[in-house]
């Protein structure tokens, strides 16, 4: 079911609800629903929400795992579509502290608690949908986020890169088929780091010490895993993935077109482009890199 | 071809080559040829060999790139057989430097340079088998260090850790196919962190701070990559990786039995039975984990 849209583009009236974790994308969501002459209500969740970013709209704070809080809260407001978006760590069970509902649903969780990002996101989005909201993903809204085929900014892969560039993406590969990770930083055909739990930008602080002084440059690549969710947690890309690129003194970032989200691309592409580095949109694939 | 074997199990007179790298292991295996009746000559390579392990025998410290050097050595010592044993960082090309004879060699190895560690390590191997020297696995000449299947200490893995090791060990698997590492943490289902360049020591120092406070353990999985050139780099567990999986809060280690060495198994044991950790010998296969 797509979002009501008016003849002119526009969304009709209805209020979508934002569950914003960290970072700019919750405020860059709301701006998107609202440039469309729809409303928002967000959620800010405790601890990772940043009250700057949503405060300019209507929005309460709550924690995790108060369900209870959330679902009516997002009932009253007359939500229909939902988006979840933003970074939330992981969270433990001791911290949750879930009201009624929450525990309710943490039964309806069940297992998925304890299986990688993927079932626990899976699971979240399968209950909310029986809860009767239709959740969508921030790339609906944020088209203009979102990854393209091909270089960003000025700068395009050299064959070295691309090289790495095609052996990071079969790595990435076959970590997301095992709901392990979404980047890798391959270096002139040696691998240098694989992302888990820690993150990019932890795996992207390693590489500064791992990288190889008489080898070319370095590529960071980061894709979606084969079988997620792509309405929760796509890779991200931001200028702090830019920084921590140069920091490790990377040649540039390879991302999968179509799945990945860019919080800002005019400051990442000027920031990218002012360093050096390349950044590109590579297919899922395994077709050739250009 | 085995090694001289005499009818009461000495070696013949022989002298064995070791390729020292760090670490208590080449001494390990210089007292066990000279257990069996062999003599050997040690090359420390500078800046890992460790003079106060190899300081007891006839030795020469010499640059890892002085290839020349180091044949001339060896064959003046009338060594024959030679043992690749010790960690070494990858080297740069920068830092090399190499002799006459290591430019010559460099070149043999050539693209191998730049590929992962079984390519490296598999290209030095053929090249000092060309040279006529037989290379032997540090396994053949300390069979009591090669991890054994089945538990060392006391304490066994239960069905949750169970579980986690056969998770980790299909994902060591992935890994070791595509030439990244040889380990991985799982806890309670989740992968926390996966080996490539930086080694097992680092992967568990950030363990540390990705340990799920709700979950039962956690779990390391170490495992030789399937392709890998077992006379060189097995996966190795000593006393510090003990220490290091205390720290990280692990439950215990599962190594590949018949793949992994273990540098100091009594010490190994006694840290890990006073700890509460279990050591476990694994299959590399996919049957049941007991």
């Amino acid at each position: 079911m797509a979002p009501e849209v008016l003849p002119d583009g526009r969304l009709h009236g209805a209020c979508v609800g934002i569950l914003a974790g960290g970072g700019p994308l919750p405020g860059q969501v709301a701006r998107a629903v609202e440039r469309a002459g729809g409303r928002v209500f967000i959620i800010g969740f405790q601890g990772f929400a940043e009250p700057e970013v949503i405060g300019h709209w209507p929005h309460r704070m709550v924690r995790l795992a108060a369900a209870g809080e959330i679902l009516s809260a997002l009932h009253e407001h007359g939500c229909r579509d939902l988006v979840l978006i933003g970074p939330v760590r992981r969270p433990s069970l001791v911290s949750l502290r879930p009201d009624a509902a929450g525990a309710r649903i943490l039964t309806r969780i069940g297992k998925a608690l304890f299986a990688g990002d993927d079932g626990l996101l899976g699971a979240i989005v399968r209950v909310l949908g029986e809860e009767g909201f239709t959740i969508r993903g921030a790339h609906e809204y944020l088209p203009g986020s979102v990854a393209r085929p091909g270089a960003l900014g000025t700068l395009t892969p050299d064959a070295t890169a691309r090289a790495d560039i095609a052996l990071g993406r079969h790595v990435v590969r076959q970590l997301g088929r095992l709901d392990i990770g979404q980047g890798c930083v391959v270096q002139g055909g040696l691998v240098l780091a694989v992302e888990a739990l820690e993150g990019t930008d932890r795996m992207l602080e390693r590489v500064a010490t791992l990288r190889q002084p008489d080898r070319p440059g370095g590529v960071l690549v980061k894709m979606a895993k084969p079988g997620q969710e792509r309405r929760a947690d796509l890779p991200t890309i931001g200028p702090r993935t830019i920084a921590g690129a140069m920091a490790a003194g990377l040649r540039g970032i390879a991302m999968e077109a179509g799945a990945t989200l860019i919080t800002d691309p005019a400051a990442c592409t000027a920031m990218a482009d002012e360093a050096g580095l390349f950044l590109t949109g590579i297919g899922g694939g395994d077709e050739k890199i250009t």
